[in-house]
């Protein structure tokens, strides 16, 4: 192995040029339950010939490809001691077999982005998610028209993919949202209703919620047992339709960066007509020149390609001072900024 | 930054999952001429403002998404300084600019591979080149059956790998060759007569070139002024004719490569069976387990796996010692190998 300066580039180049083979490899050796055998031999390693002992459906053909492709992709190394060569598995390889994110990650980026992924180019050129139609078979100009009709495999991964990314960090930022009185809270892009749930449970405040009217539908059946303290404002915002008024706090949660920044500033602009004076403003978003990790920032514009080319072909994941200036733009200041989790940060805004 | 063992390896498995997005993005910052302002910009680096500013193509959200992906990716890094970042090219990211080899893998994976690749569990368990109808409308059973109609562009692709590979280890092979009398060569999967030239060029031997009928053709017209220096043997080594007897060396390069194991063992029990008891065998191959460079086996394996989803679901490139193995199991005896340029080895083998 040499790791010269240039080796490494080069090395690395090749990996980006063979990718598409290697991610596909990759994954039939974690399907397969190749993976989990390597992991499970630890120090010990494994053959081929160990492999294909265990009376899995795979020959040596097979065993011996995926674990060469393993080694490639780096997922393993080999020792190459007579009678044959012994794999063993890397922390990435581990990761690759047992961490839910990379799982999550990896299917979403086969099942909804893979095929779509070659209409890139297209997509940024013309601001459209030409990829789209790889999916979806209705003509829907955004994912969020499909969805309900896409087959049930990307369904699933992209639900899958969705609902990872929106886990977790809800309870800290609803700390600093409680940490004055709410008597009423508007939920924009409110989405499945579980943020809104959140604050249903943690306190007195009425919540209302803005979504389009589908979506609406089902926030809608999960909520009925708060009755009278919940309500519902159907709308699809890239209409001028105004925002309900005088809440104390207007909360948006990875919402705006399923739009362009015109339609980001148009929104704003009318939760800055929308609030009192004295309301709050409260934006939950990954950006992606905040992140901490290499891992997450990674993620973080993985995300944004799969906007550009699946999603709709103008929104994104946004560096976190073009969101501060369409606020103020719309006439919002950003008064607070705050890390939350791992890779999200939870901007509070006033007006101007 | 973090570089803990940890956090580089969830980082390597997020950037393995998010692969397929990050290949084509990489391909359009390079096909755009932004990755080659990148470059050209050096230690200054390019912002986004910059690199839309240049009269290209590409609106400041195409460019931005290009460039992080860049930086995702590796090709590039970042200073998140205002007004707006800058980004700068890493050896990587020149590597994928200007390197030969990166290109003409990485458009082979796209052209070739990309779709056929999906496939590629469904080869293995069967042991058929599943994603060859990828790029194949006439139903061939082997990559090579179907080049002739493939697309122009996958064409394209499939040559300029094929050739880049082939290129410029022959002389120092044939250095060993040629470094005892040889007064007829047998040049077995001759192909489109290149080596074969090289034989005529440096020395007075008679070729015998033996391949496919359609393959001899083109080698046919472009050694046609040899004259009787050279002759052909058209065959389909996959039945089991005979092969011309008594020459002075048997030459193979990169040609076993193309089949299975049994073939591969069939085909050299018909070389001992034609060969002289004092003629030699060479075969030059890239042995995956041989490489002294991560880059060059990486290449290798990727190879692999083309192999196994298109080209014919049941060749591959091989350790050394499983094709010492075969050679033995065919009567002949390896009693010499030589690293020779950058990837590849030379066996020499006697008869048993």
């Amino acid at each position: 192995m040499i790791a010269s300066g240039n080796e490494a580039a080069r090395y690395e180049a090749q990996r980006l040029a063979f990718s598409p083979l290697l991610f596909q490899a990759c994954r039939v050796l974690r399907d397969e339950g190749l993976l989990e055998q390597l992991v499970r031999a630890r120090k010990r390693g494994l053959t081929v010939g160990e492999a294909v002992s265990g009376g899995g459906a795979l020959e040596p053909y097979a065993a011996s490809m995926l674990l060469e492709a393993g080694l490639a992709a780096g997922l393993c190394t080999f020792c190459d001691a007579p009678p044959e060569p012994r794999f063993f598995a890397t922390p990435m390889g581990v990761y690759w077999l047992d961490d839910p994110l990379t799982r999550v990650n990896a299917e979403f980026a086969h099942h909804v982005c893979y095929l779509g992924a070659t209409r890139l180019r297209e997509s940024l050129l013309q601001g459209l998610p030409a990829g789209l139609a790889s999916i979806d078979s209705t003509g829907a100009a955004t994912v969020y028209q499909a969805l309900r009709t896409l087959p049930v495999g990307v369904q699933r991964a992209w639900f899958d993919f969705d609902h990872h990314y929106s886990d977790g960090v809800f309870e800290t930022a609803l700390d600093e949202v409680f940490a004055r009185p709410v008597a009423q809270l508007v939920d924009i892009g409110a989405n499945t209703g579980r943020l809104a749930r959140l604050c249903l449970e943690r306190s007195d405040a009425k919540v209302l919620l803005v979504d389009l009217p589908q979506q609406l539908e089902v926030a809608r059946d999960a909520l009925a047992s708060y009755g009278p303290r919940v309500a519902y404002h159907p709308s699809d915002l890239l209409q001028e339709g105004g925002l309900p008024g005088g809440a104390d706090v207007y909360w948006m949660s990875q919402f705006l960066d399923c739009f362009g920044e015109d339609e980001i500033r148009s929104i704003l602009q009318r939760v800055q007509q929308a609030m009192r004076p004295d309301s709050r403003v409260f934006i939950l978003e990954t950006f992606w020149n905040r992140q901490r990790y290499d891992a997450a920032r990674l993620c973080v514009i993985g995300t944004s390609l799969y906007f550009a080319c699946i999603a709709n072909g103008r929104s994104r994941m946004y560096h976190s001072e073009v969101l501060k200036r369409l606020a103020l733009e719309a006439g919002l200041t950003t008064v607070k900024e705050q890390e939350v989790g791992l890779a999200h940060s939870l901007l509070t805004l006033r007006r101007s």
